[in-house]
């Protein structure tokens, strides 16, 4: 079958390029005489791929040099537990043992469950939410407490397609961020967070590698009884080796990060990312079938919900389940939203060509000639 | 290059028409004009891969239908917390606040490493050692009191080489037992257990999946503060599925399995690994440069240490640092002992075929020849 143009939110499509050079190196890579899978994570024909993922991924961020960069698993939800272990709880856990204050701000359903979380180890303070605007827009976001331990947001949701336009200034009170699905899509001022923390498989490589970027001054606070897999102390202190590593994502990583790079790296892809995103953005103002939910001024450059304008519900969801089978039949696949919002969501990753971009506004246009606007 | 032989305890060897398969089928999986690594956990192209390998994974190790498969990350290192956590923690955690008593069999560094993550959350007991003899030996292993919430075993010790010939009777007490380096390269009869746990990266697949097996009313028992991504509870609610499970892991373990299930299943690898390691112990026992330091009831059909007999400390350690670097370079390569023992030890999991068996036996004739005994 021809590739299809894959929408998905992740794990998501993956540059050509890279799945044909994983491909060529399947039996054989860098003349080892083994698959990178099979290579034992502390062979010497490992450890440049771990070294030189992690510098690409430096050279490409522009992560100082006081911050440390781990190659860990759980996704991004284990680390909506790892930064409350590490950075504010307290020698003992449970109900009636809480740590310090920790601000979340909420602004979609990952935030939330990321507050959830917090709130077994940290007594958690949401100062500010989107939730009576169905998430569709980030609220101003008030300043911590000078003894808050640290402030969360979600950069970029992945579900409502919002991303914050500016960042909260919390002074001196370290700002915590999920930035799983916009890390790499455009310029981040690294210096401005604590921790960083994104599952790969959007812009970096397949599912089952997280990394987090955390400010070396954060690291070595988690009490006692925190398991070893849990502490920032441990990953560091074994460069992300204390257990074997997924090995396989890294090595997919060190390859996107390359493509990346030949590509022009940030400047390059926030470019594109910021060309296609306004493509399918004026397509959308001007649709008289389809429109944005997200309030103008936070509306992600990766993950774009639309809706049918139709007002009759019963009418609105046949149209949107057609418009997701027609699509998928036309090799413009996984672009029905989340399960817990409805609608229609196109992911744009990096890896997405603009050409996919074009596809899907062409299908659009048809769909809505032939389904008389 | 040329495939090497590769030894390593794990990550480790894969069967090479798995990997040709990968190969051909990285850019397009199942005519789904996409790679497995681009799929959408939750799409219609994944669930046969999910579900195909769990149902394979059930057929060969004849697991039965009261026990839960888990697909999660973390590696076995993480279930040596997973375990106390939802077996027998308390409504508090940390040093002042123990929960229930559990038997840990000391049996090697891994072993260890367990009881050590465990006694954060549980009153750890350890009857029986065989550190007193460098973890050479399996140690009688005493039944545990009627009130103990679990009793752990090491099933294969991947660094010392040795594994448990029989099961220690436990009652109505559940046995937990690491079977990392061991599963499906011989019968296991499962309802002997209540948990069982393997990281991926020796027998099944790569880095970064860790297979759970799990019977059912051990499941449920977590306190309230325990995280969600360390709850069997949660994973086996949403059918590993939570979060984003490691996708492509889970889809090479698939190629596993049905390669082990096309050779004869559990009774032909089973033959397979003792003619194997029979071979190599038979080539040990009358070596005059090399032998085994593991005591002949226990020995590993998976992981064989191996010392020279060389009296004098330095001229050893100069003989096995040459054997392994001119090993390596007739392409019998991670040769080396674990870094914390020394010496030698072949890791010849299922997919190490015969030959590399007979290779390695061929080069160590040769190096003993060379080397004047």
């Amino acid at each position: 079958m021809k590739r299809v143009y894959n929408f998905s939110p992740g794990p998501s499509v993956l540059p050509l390029p890279v799945l044909e050079r994983a491909a060529a190196e399947m039996t054989d890579a860098n003349g080892a005489g083994q698959s990178v899978m099979e290579m034992s994570h502390r062979s010497k024909d490992f450890k440049p791929i771990i070294e030189g993922a992690e510098a690409l991924l430096r050279e490409l961020m522009g992560i100082p040099p006081n911050y440390r960069v781990l190659f860990l698993q759980g996704g991004a939800s284990l680390q909506f537990s790892m930064i409350p272990l590490n950075l504010a709880s307290g020698e003992q856990a449970g109900p009636e043992a809480p740590g310090k204050k920790a601000v979340y701000i909420e602004t979609g359903i990952w935030a939330k469950k990321a507050a959830a979380e917090a709130a077994k180890f940290v007594d958690v303070s949401v100062p500010a939410s989107s939730k009576d605007r169905a998430y569709t827009y980030i609220p101003a976001a008030p300043a911590p407490e000078p003894g808050d331990a640290y402030y969360h947001i979600t950069l970029n949701n992945t579900i409502v397609g919002t991303k914050w336009a500016g960042l909260p200034d919390t002074g001196p009170v370290p700002l915590a961020a999920d930035i799983s699905s916009c890390i790499l899509s455009e310029p981040l001022e690294v210096a401005k967070f604590g921790v960083l923390y994104a599952g790969a498989q959007k812009n970096l490589g397949p599912a089952g590698l997280t990394v987090v970027i955390i400010r070396e001054d954060l690291i070595g606070h988690a009490p006692s009884w925190v398991p070893a897999l849990l502490r920032y102390d441990i990953h560091a202190g074994e460069g992300s080796m204390y257990n074997t590593p997924p090995c396989y994502g890294i090595y997919i990583m060190g390859l996107v990060l390359e493509w990346l790079k030949n590509l022009g790296g940030l400047p390059a892809i926030t470019r594109l990312n910021q060309e296609k995103a306004g493509l399918f953005y004026r397509y959308l103002e001007q649709s008289r079938l389809f429109r944005s939910p997200v309030e103008k001024s936070c509306r992600s450059l990766m993950n774009i919900p639309f809706v049918c304008t139709e007002a009759d519900p019963a009418r609105r969801e046949e149209l949107e389940t057609r418009f997701v089978k027609e699509a998928a039949a036309q090799g413009l696949v996984n672009l029905a939203g989340h399960r817990l919002v409805g609608g229609m969501r196109a992911s744009i990753y990096n890896a997405m060509p603009i050409e996919g971009v074009r596809a899907l506004i062409q299908f659009m246009e048809q769909f809505e000639k032939t389904n008389g606007k």
